[in-house]
C-alpha cells in the first residue's frame, strides 16, 4: 500500500463485491499504521449505511472437534441455496504466534474455490482488542460487498469466545460426544453465551453417543436462564464430514433469528453491541495506556511483590498505581 | 467519630477482640471521608500480617433460597465447635435501595445473639467496589480479632456473586428443588463460581425431589471443565430449618480447602486474589473518572445515539472520547 489510497475507489469497488479491492480494504482496516487507521474510518462510515443486512453467526469448539469441517460443510450448503457467505475468524492463538487457524486455506478446500464465497484468516498481529477490531471492521466491508452470511469462527481460548459472541447474532457451539459416554469437558462460561448447540461428528458408529450426549447437554442447558426470554438454546447432532444435521442446525439459526426479530430483540441486541462495543474500545484503550505508562510499568511489579506478602493493603498499592499514572498523563 | 482516632488503641482493642472497638474500626474502613481512609489504611497495614488465617467461605443463593437460615444454624453448628464465625454481606440491593440483605439482624436470631459470632451487615452505600472494599477490609479486621470463620453472604444479582468469589476460599451455592420437577432456573455464570453446591430446604416431603435435584445438578456440573484440577464441586442437600446436612456441607467445604492446601493451590489463590484486587482497584476508580469527567458526560449520550443510528462507526467515537478525557485529565 505504498501508492495513495483513494477511499472513493475503495467504497465503490466494495460495494460493487470487487473481490480484489475488498482484500484490498480489510488489509487496509487490519493495518495498525496511524494514517491507514484514519483512511480506513473515512472508508467505514462511507460504506456502514450499506452494512447489517447479513446473518452474523459466531462458531466456536475447542480445536479437533471439526470447525473446519464444518464451516466448509455449511457454507457450501448455503452457496448452494443462492447466500453469498464470508468466514472470518478471531484467533488469539495466532495474536500469540503470529498463525492462524484460517491460516491454511487448504482446510477449507470447497468453500476457498467457492466464487459465492471468501474465507478470510485471522489478523495474525495485534491485541485480542486489535483483532476484534479488525474482525468487526471486516464484517462492514463483506455486508457492504453484498455477503448475506457472515461465519466467524473462534477456538475456546480465553477471552475470544466473549469476543465472537458480542459481535454476532447467533453463537453457535460446536462440542463432541467422547467414548465412555463423557462429554468433552465444556468451558465454563461457554454455556452463557450459546444459542445453538451441535453436537459434531454423529457419523458411523458415533451416531448412538452423539444423541446420548445431546440428551444430557439439552438438560443441563434446561437448568441455566435462557438469556433471552424467547429463545432456549437447542441442542443438535451432526457431521460436517458427511454433511448430516446441517441443514437442521441452520433451521435453528434461522429459527433464533426469527424470534429475535418477532420481539424486536435483534435490533437492540445490534444496536447495543455497537454502543457496548464503543465503551469496551475506550476502556481497553484506556487501560492499555495504563499498562504501558513507564512509571506504571516501574513501580507495579515491586507493589504486586508488596502486596502478595501483605506487606501493604491492595487500597494502598492501587492508589499509588493511579497517581503515577496520573502525573504520567499531566506530563506526558 | 468526632474525636480523634487513635490508630494504635483502634490496634490494639482489634487484636483483644474487643468488640466495640471492632465495631468502630469497621466503621472506620467503611467511611468514605477522605482522613478516614487514610487512617484505615494505616489500621489496615498495621493488622495485616494478623489476618489471614479464617476459613473464608462465600454463601450464594437468590432470594428466598434461605441463606440466612442456613447461615444461623451452620454459624451455629460452628460456634457450638469453638469456632468464633463472622457473617458478612455484599449486597448490591442495599448499594441501591439503602436497604441490607443483613440491616434485620432477627433475620440470624441465634447467631446475633451468640457471644462467639460477631453478624454485620452490608456497607448501606456506595458503589459494589466500595462495598468490595469495605468488605475485605473487614474480613482483614475480623480475623485480626481471631475470628476462624468469615461468611460472606450475597445474593445472586449482577456481579456481587463474582465479586464476592473473588475474595473466598471456597464459594458455596444455596439452589431449591422446585415442585415439578424442575430446578430453580440457575444464573448463567454463576456454575463456573462454585466450590460446593448444597440443595437446601431438603426437608419433609421435599426430601426427594431435593435429591433428584441434586442428581440432575451433579450431572450438570459434570459436563463443565472444573475450576481446579483437585477439585469437582459435590451437590449436596440441607435444611437450614432443621439443621440436617449441614456437617456434611462444612465437611465439604474443609475437604475443599484440604485439597488446595495438599497442591500449593490456596496459598497462591489468596496471593493471587490481592494482586487481582490491586488492579481490578485501579482499573475501577480510573473507569470511574473516566465516566464522571464533564467533558466525557456531556459527549458519550451523542456519541451513543451516533454509533446506535450506523452514523459513525464505534471505534471513531470510542478515539473522540479517549481525546476528551485526556484533554479533561491534561487541563485539571
Amino acid at each position: 500500500m505504498s501508492r495513495t489510497i483513494d477511499i472513493d475507489a475503495y467504497a465503490e469497488g466494495v460495494l460493487a463485491g470487487h473481490r480484489p479491492t475488498l482484500a484490498r480494504a480489510i488489509t487496509l482496516v487490519e493495518s495498525r499504521r496511524a494514517d491507514h487507521a484514519e483512511l480506513a474510518q473515512q472508508l467505514l462510515v462511507r460504506l456502514l449505511p450499506h452494512s447489517g443486512k447479513a446473518h452474523r453467526v459466531g462458531v466456536t469448539g475447542v480445536p479437533g472437534v471439526g470447525k473446519s469441517t464444518f464451516i466448509d460443510s455449511l457454507g457450501s450448503l448455503l452457496t448452494g441455496r443462492g447466500h453469498r457467505v464470508a468466514v472470518l475468524a478471531v484467533d488469539p492463538s495466532s495474536v500469540r504466534t503470529g498463525g492462524s487457524i484460517l491460516g491454511d486455506k487448504t482446510r477449507m478446500a470447497r468453500l476457498s474455490a467457492d466464487p459465492n464465497a471468501f474465507v478470510r484468516p485471522s489478523p495474525s498481529a495485534g491485541t485480542l482488542g486489535g483483532v476484534a477490531r479488525a474482525t468487526r471492521e471486516t464484517m462492514v466491508l463483506m455486508e457492504a460487498a453484498g455477503f448475506d452470511v457472515v461465519l466467524v469462527e473462534t477456538v475456546g481460548v480465553g477471552q475470544s469466545e466473549v469476543t465472537v459472541a458480542e459481535m454476532v447474532d447467533c453463537f453457535l457451539f460446536l462440542t463432541l460426544a467422547r467414548t465412555g459416554d463423557q462429554l468433552q469437558g465444556i468451558k465454563k462460561g461457554v454455556l452463557e453465551l450459546v444459542d445453538v448447540v451441535a453436537v459434531n461428528k454423529a457419523d458411523g458408529p458415533h451416531q448412538q453417543e452423539a444423541r446420548r450426549a445431546a440428551r444430557e447437554l439439552s438438560r443441563a442447558l434446561h437448568l441455566l436462564q435462557p438469556a433471552s426470554p424467547s429463545w432456549t438454546p437447542p441442542v443438535l447432532t451432526c457431521s460436517g464430514l458427511e454433511g448430516t444435521g446441517l441443514d437442521e442446525v441452520w433451521e435453528q439459526v434461522l429459527a433464533h433469528r426469527a424470534a429475535l426479530e418477532e420481539t424486536g430483540e435483534l435490533a437492540e441486541l445490534r444496536s447495543r453491541q455497537q454502543v457496548d462495543w464503543m465503551w469496551a474500545q475506550v476502556r481497553d484503550r484506556l487501560l492499555e495506556s495504563l499498562r504501558t505508562a513507564p512509571r506504571v510499568r516501574e513501580l507495579a511489579p515491586r507493589l504486586e511483590e508488596q502486596v502478595r506478602s501483605g506487606a501493604i493493603t491492595a487500597t494502598l498499592a492501587a492508589d499509588r498505581l493511579l497517581s503515577a499514572f496520573t502525573e504520567a498523563s499531566r506530563d506526558g
